[in-house]
C-alpha cells in the first residue's frame, strides 16, 4: 500500500487506458501480454510501460511478459474500482440524464440513487428508474444514505452554490461537469469535465493540422 | 504564427483555462492584470503564467501586467476560436442531445447542423430544432455541407465504423465520447472525451483522500 503513495499524477492518469486495454484482453481471452504488445495497443512506448507498472509491484517476468488478470486487479485495486460507490445527480438537463442513464457507470461500481433539480415539473417524476427530488432535500439525503459522490451537472451560475451544499452535506467527491474551478476544502475530491476546454483544444487541433497542410502544399507548388 | 509552431501541447492545454478566465474578467469590466492576480484565479504559480504567456510575444508589461482585451483576442486566435465550425452528431441518445442542446458550444462557434441514427423512430424528428437524418446519409451530408467535424456518440461497439465513414467523407476533426482509442489517418483530429476515465481517476483520488484521514487519524490518536 505504502509502495503506491509516491506514484505520480501522470502515471495515474494513465492506468484508465491500461485498465481498459487489460479488460480487452482478458475478453479476448488473453491472458499474458508483453510491454511491447502493450505498446501495440496502448501507443505508449515498451519502456514507459515497463516503468508505469514497476510503480506496482513485480508482474512483468523476463521473458514471459504480464499476466493479464494478475496486472489488471492491480489496477483495479489502485483505483478503487473494488468497491462500490454511492452518488446523486444535481441538475436534471440533457447531460444529468444522460449520466443518470449511462449503465457502463454502474457495471463500475458508481451507483447513482437520486437525482435532484428545482424546476417542480421533474420533481417525483423517475427517469429510467431514478428518482427526481427536490433541491431542498439534498442534504438530508446525503446524510441519510451515505451518499459519496454529488454529480453537478447545472448551469454553470449555481453551480458552487451547489458544490457548497454537498460539501455541507459531507460528501467525499464532486465530478462536475459546469465550466467552473469550484472552491471546496482540501479533504473533498474535485473531478472536472470541462467540455468547453475539451472543445477548444480540438478547435486548436484543426487550427494545426490546416497549417501544416497549407505548409505542405506550399512545398509540393515549388 | 511560426512563433506558435513550437509551443508545447501541455502550454496549449492550459490556453482554455486562460482563456475562461480572461472571459469572466471582461465580462466584470476589469481590463488590467499582474501574473499574481491571474495566479490566485488560476492556481498556476505566477512565474508559470508569465512563461506559458511568454509564448505568445510581449504582452505583459513591467509593472502594468497584462491588457485583458489583447491577451484574451490572442488566445482566441490561438486556439482558433476566431473561426466558426460546422459539426454534426451521430449517436442520438442522452449525450448526443445533450451535446446537440448545449447552446453554449453555438456561442463559442460550434454549430450542430444534423444528427444521425440508424433508430427509424428518431429520423425525420427535430430534437429542438436540430434535425436527425438516417446515418445512411452521413457521408453525403457531410460532404454537401462541407461539415468539419463529427461527434461520436454512439455505443463503443460501433463508434470505430462511424469514424471510419466521417474520415471517408473528409471530415477534419472527431470529438469522440466512446470508450475506445480511434485509429484515423494523421492528418485528422482527435479529441476524447472519456468520461470512464475521468470517473476512475475520481475513484483513486477518493482512496488516496481516505488512505491520508485514516493516516491522519492514527496519528491524532497516539
Amino acid at each position: 500500500m505504502a509502495k503506491n503513495r509516491n506514484i505520480s499524477m501522470a502515471v495515474i492518469r494513465r492506468l484508465p487506458k491500461y485498465n481498459r486495454c487489460l479488460k480487452e484482453l482478458l475478453d479476448k481471452e488473453i491472458y499474458r501480454v508483453s510491454s511491447k504488445e502493450l505498446s501495440g495497443i496502448l501507443g505508449f512506448t515498451a519502456s514507459q510501460i515497463r516503468q508505469d507498472l514497476n510503480n506496482f509491484g513485480g508482474f512483468g517476468q523476463q521473458g514471459y511478459g504480464y499476466n493479464v488478470e494478475e496486472l489488471y486487479h492491480e489496477i483495479q485495486k489502485i483505483l478503487g474500482l473494488t468497491k462500490d460507490y454511492k452518488a446523486v445527480v444535481v441538475g436534471v438537463g440533457n447531460l444529468g440524464q444522460a449520466i443518470a442513464n449511462h449503465t457502463n457507470f454502474e457495471e463500475h461500481g458508481f451507483k447513482i440513487l437520486a437525482m435532484f433539480d428545482i424546476n417542480p415539473t421533474l420533481i417525483g417524476l423517475q427517469i429510467r428508474g431514478t428518482p427526481v427530488h427536490d433541491m431542498r432535500e439534498l442534504g438530508d439525503y446525503i446524510k441519510e444514505n451515505n451518499i459519496e459522490i454529488g454529480v453537478i451537472t447545472t448551469p454553470v451560475q449555481v453551480a458552487q452554490g451547489v458544490a457548497d451544499e454537498l460539501v455541507e452535506a459531507g460528501i467525499k467527491a464532486i465530478w462536475n461537469f459546469a465550466p467552473v474551478d469550484l472552491k471546496v476544502p482540501d479533504n473533498v475530491v474535485v473531478e472536472d469535465v470541462h467540455l468547453n476546454e475539451s472543445l477548444f483544444i480540438m478547435s486548436y487541433l484543426i487550427k494545426e493540422q490546416e497549417l501544416l497542410k497549407s505548409l505542405e502544399d506550399e512545398e509540393n507548388q515549388k
